[in-house]
């Protein structure tokens, strides 16, 4: 779902993938990662949307708490078997979110 | 498609919507709105999924160029239409993308 108003400034990691057709283990490993994200330190939420390509938008308070999520042993060695099986391409970015404005009916 | 690597720093803007039931008109005004984004100043790139939300994150130069996009006549439209019909919620979030990782198999 949509991650509601955060407080500025705080990061945002928008990583954007284009999957292979070999896509064995990665919808668990997926939501294992999910999960375990929701458990570090300084995590604030995920956004995550699928077609042609997939985005996936994690919000934290710090740098250092991103950075600390990639060290992640069990991150790793899933980023490592996305590389190898599942990933044709992807782009990760590292932002720091300035301003957000929110709309809801 | 994936917006390959850019030069940071330069900015992002994250667009989370949740949209409601009565999309006419929804699917022709977003592409004309990808259409005329790629037309402004300081446009670097555009990329989307949807799933149950839909997240578009475009990239841009500067901040500046983000507000000129902002006050377009034709965009400022839209987004009054978006709210009115198509949008049930939405988080817009401007962030300064500070560093980026690309994969390519």
């Amino acid at each position: 779902m949509i991650v509601e108003t955060l407080k500025p400034p705080y990061f945002a990691v928008i990583f954007s993938t284009l999957v292979t057709d070999n896509l064995k283990c990665y919808q668990e490993t997926a939501e294992r990662m999910e999960a375990l994200a929701k458990q570090q330190n300084g995590f604030l939420g995920i956004e995550s949307a699928r077609s042609t390509i997939g985005i996936t938008v994690s919000y934290w308070q710090n740098e250092a708490d991103i950075i600390t999520w990639k060290n992640n042993i069990e991150h790793t060695e899933a980023r490592n078997l996305g590389r190898e099986k599942w990933y044709k391409q992807y782009q990760l970015r590292i932002c720091k979110v300035e301003r957000e404005y929110g709309f809801k009916k």
